[in-house]
């Protein structure tokens, strides 16, 4: 890896990039498929219409360069997107709460072709201790700190139910986990080194239904 | 339900107030459960470092008036916040694509708790067809118009490969479906009357992958 890139990753991306590169990606692997070796902002564009000139300046954060006329070479640009977003490093992750959500969320095997790989989980219910879930260990919740010690892991997962999502927190943090993924509807609070990404479910079904009455009413 | 919260109901809330209210709820669930039975947005809004003033704002889209001095009665801010969500109505809907995140979604009941409950799936591996996941029946999808007729079903969730992420929007549109909720990291493209919620797990770990990296290495 260059220099060049090794700098441009420390970038701080803004969050609407980060949500469409993912989009570009797609598209562009779409293309692969279909027998095309070349692609230009314009012509993603005219796909999955959104303008030009955005998809030019989010592709600015990323270190490729199109060329006039052809634009860019579509291997590169899939291999340079995968990198960029992080999908091509495994990050390795524990998960908190193994109910029907965590359950679920283990056994998607699809997050490891996005970077991520879940190693281990944590729970207190005797009859999940012990076990495995898609080949994956559920440990007791106590045995957290001395699993940090064995396995490389700065991503914590959280499914638990909301009484003790703040709880869970506080213990993830105070072991080690960097950043967190919150599945709760529950507003945690961490230091500032440390990074929240909220996935609530619940707050997206929530907008669903209002844009769904509203159309349905209006 | 009286006509004034009914007026309430059409109205279009903007996504932010959407994506916060959850966070209020749940808070509220956790004082309900410490015995609380009033409380004011200030004191919300020291529980979730969210100015009360924003949360007062949030609330007055909700059909509900707290007290001076006391607050909201905390069982009916529940209540009323549970129904305005769409939480309390069991909206039914189509999965379409049981692949791994597909399956993982069948076997989360706790969406139900939130008012999505899957009733069928859609898949074309012969291995699925004419099984049952979680309760939950799958059919070939061909199967999917006649079911349009059995089940009274406008939501459809989308959990196929990319490259047939448009075909199936487009074919769940023409059967009737009035929402998408769209797992695929694909933009899909829909007729402005329907309803397409984004939730791409890929794009959020990108985000977080991002900000974990900026962390490190600032």
């Amino acid at each position: 890896m260059s220099s060049l890139s090794q700098h441009k990753e420390v970038l701080r991306v803004p969050e609407p990039t980060l949500r469409r590169l993912p989009w570009y990606l797609s598209n562009v692997k779409l293309l692969k498929q279909k027998g095309e070796r070349y692609v230009s902002s314009t012509q993603i564009s005219k796909e999955i219409n959104i303008d030009a000139s955005q998809i030019a300046k989010d592709l600015s954060y990323v270190n490729i360069t199109g060329r006039t006329r052809v634009g860019y070479e579509i291997d590169t640009l899939i291999a340079v997107l995968e990198d960029f977003l992080g999908f091509t490093n495994l990050h390795k992750a524990f998960l908190f709460g193994v109910g029907s959500l965590g359950g679920a969320l283990l056994g998607d095997s699809g997050l490891k072709h996005f970077g991520l790989e879940i190693v281990a989980a944590f729970d207190v219910k005797p009859e999940l201790v012990g076990t495995t879930l898609n080949g994956i260990p559920i440990f007791h919740s106590d045995e957290f700190e001395a699993k940090m010690r064995d396995y490389r892991v700065n991503i914590g997962v959280l499914t638990v139910p909301i009484e003790i999502a703040q709880q869970i927190t506080d213990y993830m943090v105070a072991g080690g986990i960097r950043a967190v993924w919150n599945f709760t509807p529950f507003r945690i609070r961490v230091p500032e080194d440390i990074v929240v990404q909220n996935t609530s479910l619940y707050a997206h079904l929530a907008v669903m239904f209002n844009r769904l009455n509203f159309n349905e009413i209006k």
